[in-house]
């Protein structure tokens, strides 16, 4: 896709997070980037300065003569930017305050605010990038894991694409024998014609399986897997938090401008990441009585993919915890039987009498038997993926979706052949898979996807 | 103050906050700093490339040649650098994630962990700038509004450091005058050598007075001004913090890794930094029951330098009322009579006839006069600075303890000459105030002093 007939203007954004730190980076891309960038500092010339360079100088506000800050500013011309576009960086003193200064004094002198993922979609829009290599942008940035990171990387080198360029590839060089065919039909190839067409779209269907099947773990690794920790007042459920939330494993997370209330939780339990649910909750009743506590468990519950269990094995299964049991029991799962220190009155034996969920005797406070709760975290999920190297994955609801119904239509051909419809008739859905699957790189997306899209993007990306 | 004779090593740190963004920053400084960063560089040879140029190219692990992002690194070769030591900035994809995985990654080949501060630290041991000018890097970072970046970049330039040298140079005249009288007793000069000494510490006390005055607006500026809400429940005390914190007067603030406990959260009332204490007890109990207002507000009222005490007028005095008006006596406060739009009971006037706090009525939910309540905010902090610019401030306390300390002793020597004591005695306060003095720019600091101020920066920075 090129630009339009319009030259695209020039955007400024805050691109680092927003928050007390080291450095913040204001940036801008577009013809007039140097230009207005040149306006508002003081230092070298950077409409003269080479493509690739950083200085040394400070930003003064042209109109009252006010040092705004003390910076380097970093100018890179186009194309061989993010964007193919000038873009210019303004590292400066990482506060809220003066970065946001910086940002109105550019909005001030010609610059526009970015849209949210603006700079990636011009990215996209110039050419550099594909769609399915700009959601991989995304995943790199909220990537909570590792293997999160890795499958992002691998999708940012274009992985994804090759596999979904080599399907639209199969299905256009059928295509193009199907083109021949009818033009010709005094060759009477129609029987050939739509047998290549059924080959065709079952070889793509199986391509299109195997992604598939990468798609939940992708989007897991991509979204985190939101975990409810439940059970009744003092069965440990503090205890397992903050197990969970100690040292390394836990990342909190928090979109600036919103209130505490949004703050989301995250813990990497052997590269499975969880997002926990509801920890408010669980850390408010800490060392009081938690008299709200299933009333609490309930609400979480309705947002949980994976639920934690928590029963007092040292006591008899009261009628609370088995109202938890049968409550949780579509959900998938897994039962702690908790405080095996004090003496076990359930036992893992009873308990997988009950249920064909996963069950594990631990005592949390002595930390015993948590690896192997890990580790049952772990095997419910990965399966096949943690062995593979650079894997390709399908990491997004849009790929899925997309993904799926490209498969429905490509299964319409063959059950269309099946019924001896006529070749143009079933080269219709045949088309259309071809033109699904440009849906994903974006190679046939419509305007209004790519909008929505990008708009899901954080500001200054 | 020189390098020590072991040269420093290398150190790196994440320099962007923490959080979701566009662009996260892994910087380092140190003589090794463009060796390790190629050891890891898939792209130019960073080892060959002009100083202060930015160059495109991955981060690959060398022992496993995994890619762990696509970044743009740029070299910064001493000694025109923020350290003048070498520098390299690495500008990764801004994840949590990767931005660790890179950071280790540089730790795993010759680079050390950097402590907070340890970046600004070089740059003041290495000469480039003092000590107040190295917290004012800090002030601007943390700056809660414009006012107090103003102030923090003037400190920057070196407004203080000026000021104090000045000072000092003063004294230094006058310390060479009374060695000539002292090694030439025979000029019988010990009378003049007296009065010039207590004249030069009256001059510095008066240049001493004079920042001290803006000490208090400046720690306000620096800090903001802990506001405690307070009221007995359904007085308005949820509408007031909406108001305050809603649109573009709200700054949100959290440190990463903490749990939502610590979240801080910063208006900004015409100027004057407002740090709101414990809103937590008020958002929580909005839409309930307000059973424990009262024990809530005395936990905030602990940690408030203002306290917004806010009474429903159309309803009378009740004992709670009572209870909170004394308790809140000693403070600086503003009443509000609120809910005017229902009828007043209570009269602006006759709440003045009780308090010689500030009383405001106002109809918090009618958004009425609120306005005044914002200038009388304003009023209570901002006497002289207002209209001033660029003025030099005393932002912390360790500046305002060292300068009291000094006056102190400049104090002493006046005393001393005024009762007689011989000019070698006096002379020692005097030398003191100097060596006070220098304490403050750094010029005469302790390594142990500092080392405990450098610590208390961010890290990365």
């Amino acid at each position: 896709m090129a630009k339009t007939l319009t030259e695209f203007d020039t955007i400024a954004a805050i691109s680092t997070p927003i928050g007390e730190g080291g450095i913040s980076i204001v940036r801008m891309s577009g013809e007039d980037a140097v230009k207005i960038a040149n306006k508002v500092f003081k230092g070298a010339n950077l409409t003269k300065v080479p493509t690739h360079t950083i200085h040394y100088g400070h930003i003064v506000d042209p109109d009252t003569g006010k040092t705004i800050d003390e910076v380097m500013v970093t100018v890179m011309r186009a194309p061989k930017t993010f964007t193919r576009e000038d873009i210019v960086e303004i590292n400066c003193h990482g506060g809220i305050v003066v970065t946001n200064h910086i940002l109105q004094l550019l909005l001030g002198h010609g610059a526009r605010m970015a849209d949210p993922g603006e700079f990636t979609k011009r990215a996209f829009v110039n050419g550099r990038i594909d769609l399915t290599q700009a959601e991989s942008v995304m995943d790199i940035v909220r990537a909570k894991t590792d293997k999160a990171r890795q499958v992002a990387v691998q999708q940012l080198s274009g992985g994804l694409l090759k596999k979904i360029r080599a399907m639209r590839k199969e299905i256009l060089n059928t295509l193009a024998n199907v083109e021949v065919n009818i033009d010709y039909p005094e060759y009477d190839a129609d029987t050939v014609t739509a047998k290549q067409m059924a080959d065709t779209s079952q070889s793509v269907i199986n391509k299109i399986n195997q992604l598939l099947k990468t798609a939940q773990e992708g989007t897991v690794l991509r979204n985190g897997l939101a975990t409810a920790i439940v059970g009744r007042p003092n069965v440990g459920k503090s205890s397992l938090l903050n197990y969970l939330t100690k040292s390394d494993k836990a990342i909190v997370t928090d979109v600036a401008g919103t209130t505490r209330d949004t703050l989301e939780e995250y813990v990497s339990i052997k590269g499975v990441p969880l997002k926990l649910v509801d920890t408010a909750g669980i850390r408010h009743t800490n060392n009081k009585v938690e008299k709200i506590g299933v009333e609490r468990s309930e609400a979480a519950l309705k947002k949980a993919d994976l639920v934690l269990l928590i029963l007092d094995s040292s006591e008899e299964l009261t009628d609370e915890d088995m109202a938890l049991v049968k409550e949780t029991d579509g959900k998938k799962r897994i039962i702690i039987l908790n405080k095996t220190d004090l003496g076990q009155k359930i036992t893992t034996a009873g308990m997988r009498k009950l249920t064909s969920s996963a069950v594990i005797s631990t005592s949390i406070l002595k930390e015993k038997n948590l690896d192997e709760l890990e580790n049952t975290i772990k095997k419910l999920f990965f399966s096949g993926i943690e062995n593979s190297n650079d894997q390709v994955m399908v990491t997004n609801q849009r790929q899925t979706g997309l993904l799926q119904k490209a498969k429905k239509q490509l299964q319409d051909v063959i059950h269309a052949v099946n019924k001896d419809v006529p070749v143009d008739i079933a080269q219709i859905d045949f088309t259309g898979a071809w033109d699904t699957l440009g849906e994903i790189t974006g190679d046939s997306a419509p305007d209004e996807l790519i909008n929505d899209l990008f708009s899901q993007f954080c500001l200054g990306k």
